[in-house]
């Protein structure tokens, strides 16, 4: 089926490619003219037979909306817009009603797999309408992993709840990364065991443990063995904020996944305010000596 | 190759059964009258050829200790032991000292996949000396998945190091459980998302979470939606919290971990004495009520 | 001097009777008409000579917005509105702005100090204009401890700066008192120590650990020396949740501050979908057995 | 009364003065020929009349049994030793077997108070046999606060209860200053609360976060009102971990007092191996780029 597909970043590209070679004829539209199949939004609009399907894959925050704004302006009744950024769950309620006021339908779609989803396919959170699903169905199937639908694809729930369980999915990745972290550290720091990359490898088939993200650690271990030329320096995009502000909203205990948000806080930190606090106190009370900071 | 085989438990018995279908002649030991091939560990000892290898599968802790010691007085110089069980590290140094004494080797073997072994195969690490490593490879190789061998299979360091890359291993397990079931337990709370075995399941391909323990947690809710018949009350072995022990020693940071082990100690908890203090106190300053308890 | 007080409950009126034994005119309103001095607010503005400064202390949210619309009806150019009660400190901002457009100032007052403020008197967090603080300023050294002012009243901002400074104190306080309880109950645990009242008592002079939550530790000890009628179930109001969102908003790690949240939403649980989802994923890998909910 | 004191540093100096200033005569002796007594420990035993009292206040662990094995030498039947150092509980046992086999009584107490003792006096507790106890009264009388002896000094059980309430204050003293770290670094942060070292000092009377800390963080702050010259990098002693130990062997969640000493770790740290493993696997699946360390 004809798909519109604004927004071809690492993601989007990788998405426009593996729907291609399914057959499928995507129109892809993006600011950066080298990669832009059209020139501009209503280009993609007017290319496309309706009802249209048009799939966005930009920047959560202000450039989905924006351009959810944008597309609804040029679509028409009977059209679908698919979310399919990262954006948080309470932006697809406002995006869904903007668009409905012009009859147009709106899925909210959660995309894992990263750069590997071309050759892998990506799993896929949809939220919306039954029947929105249904129209976009061909699409859905081209991008989820071979194998039964429900192993690659699941409709969450009404509008949002495709974000919102790919929210999920991403505090459970935070919560994953720090436990081999975690374990890693350990077995890098005792002298007893002298192949970690060794150890680590060992896991991948057979264990409790074996997993995708393990395998990774595996090859990033076979390219850099100590992780020497890696500084301990981690970004956190909205997703782990937002399912820790959820489990305290719905008063769910999430230790594992917050210990895991903080860890990444820290780990940004040239020096830590807490930390200065506490070796004060420290030396007020016992007369611990302080480190001083270089002046 | 001959093995003797201590212990036919769940996994023990288990083990035999993959070893002989691999061709190998396992002559195992077993107080249960109902699953030993042989009346006792002598017998066993004698029934081998030498070099003999007997490999331990009882439970870690006393009962293993005992073996060792009664095998030290009965197998004889160029003999090895293998301890599979669930040991701490440290009991390592000492069961090798003691059969050293008489000539024979010693390996520690960590062996994860449960149940799932006799089919999966089991991950393996090791640790000892490498000349014992290859008297007992071709056990190795036939306990291992299929598959290469260092993707199932470690030689982790010296005496001790397989125990504990196992150790570390169940650390991460739990780790990672506890991450998923943070997220479960948030997905299952909102009302937005109202398929959660679906979405789950919909994470079994291309996604970044994907793994083994994610099947299982599928499997579970495919039995039971939503895990009605469980109550959410779990043990944990040493493992979990040797981790934690080994982590502070090392003055490795391991918050995942410990609020793993700590979420298995308040399940199992009716009622908790820090909670009543702090009911305690928000009482006394607030004149918050607090719940009595029955009486 | 004169003030208007909203809100006679347990901190209210405990207010009206510090600042009455201050030698101050306090007119209070509640809708209870046996604590109440006026019968409407109305009454309470025509009571008051202006300038007027009225004191809110009604719960946070609702019923704190809608005195503030009504008073901002009622009062007039000059006069000046106080929320004392634990308001989250974004109301601040919309409260300042909807008085200021009828030329009433507005300060917010973080307030602790409990049930024991009548004695004591009260810990104070004011955010607002510098003239406005000025013009109350009679009435919050009524309200503070006795002492030098800057012991017991800070001037920490802007508008909503007083309720953050609130917020993060109780954020504080949830950790402090998890500490003190995590303490008590592996005293309580271990039976090496036998008179854990009495080691609990010991800290209260001379101690790093000496403070008042300790004392009041030590009083609901004495009162229950295992705190056998007290149920370990504990409510926890809105500041603790706020801090832990603010933290993340500003990146700041608050690993403890999270914690001491966390096991107040478990100790509020009959039981936990999480850890029901771990003991189906240990049954899962290693058979091993579950607990049954009863049925 | 008469009391030998081995050990004159930080803590013994002070604590031989105050008890000189409260009239009893006190033999001290350290190897620091400048503030100590007498020349050797035989000296120091010579010159108390018996029944002696001595007690050590020298660093925990070899040095402390060493001290205890020499005493075992030099004194005699009816003398008493009291470990006043931050020794593991698990000593005691160990030290009271060793002293009781030439009859000398043995009390561990646990000593807090750090170099304000001097002045405000130390909190006490002592564990031991009750007439070994009686018989160090006076002792413990002119150590602990002024005030009821049983607000400053507590007999807390049999040998080795002394240390291990003193071992839990510290940890509890790990969690509450962790608490005001982070609150104060979320202050610190925000743009709202311009007067960060105000508002502390507004907590130190009436709040229910009032304490001797705050007071100790709040002098700090006066120093260097933005902890300026101090870095944030802290030691920890034993206590802490040892608590985090004890509460794992006794299954009690201290996920409070853990999570400060972590931060502890952490803060030591020039680069987390966990945190380059988290980067590592990000980069992997998502192509995330990575800092990399400087070559």
């Amino acid at each position: 089926m004809q798909l519109g597909l604004v927004g071809l970043g690492k993601m989007g590209f990788n998405m426009r490619e593996r729907l291609r070679r399914a057959g499928h004829e995507v129109v892809g539209y993006d600011r950066n003219p080298e990669v832009t199949d059209v020139a501009t939004l209503a280009d993609l609009a007017s290319t496309l037979d309706g009802p249209r399907v048009v799939w966005i894959m930009v920047p959560a925050g202000d450039a989905t909306r924006q351009t959810v704004a944008e597309l609804a302006g040029i679509l028409s009744d009977g059209d679908l817009v698919i979310d399919g950024g990262n954006s948080r769950f309470t932006d697809d309620a406002e995006n869904a009603k903007l668009l409905a006021a012009k009859g147009i339908g709106y899925l909210d779609c959660g995309v894992s797999g990263g750069v590997w989803g071309l050759d892998n396919g990506y799993g896929l959170m949809v939220g919306g309408d039954a029947k929105d699903v249904e129209q976009a169905m061909p699409i859905f199937d081209a991008l989820r992993p071979e194998g039964p639908r429900d192993e690659g694809f699941a409709h969450a729930g009404g509008v949002g709840a495709g974000h919102y369980a790919k929210m999920v999915h991403n505090g459970i990745e935070y919560g994953m990364m720090q436990a081999y972290a975690e374990g890693y550290e350990l077995l890098d720091k005792v002298e007893l065991v002298d192949n970690v990359p060794g150890v680590l490898k060992a896991w991948t088939r057979g264990t409790v443990v074996r997993s995708w993200l393990l395998d990774l650690l595996v090859k990033a271990l076979e390219d850099d063995p100590a992780l020497t030329d890696i500084k301990g320096y981690v970004e956190d995009s909205g997703e782990g904020r937002w399912t820790v502000e959820e489990a305290i909203n719905n008063r769910v205990p999430a230790p594992v996944i917050s210990a895991a948000l903080y860890a990444r806080f820290v780990s940004r930190q040239d020096d830590s305010p807490a930390m200065k606090a506490v070796a004060a106190l420290r030396n007020q009370f016992g007369g611990h000596s302080v480190t001083k900071t270089q002046s």
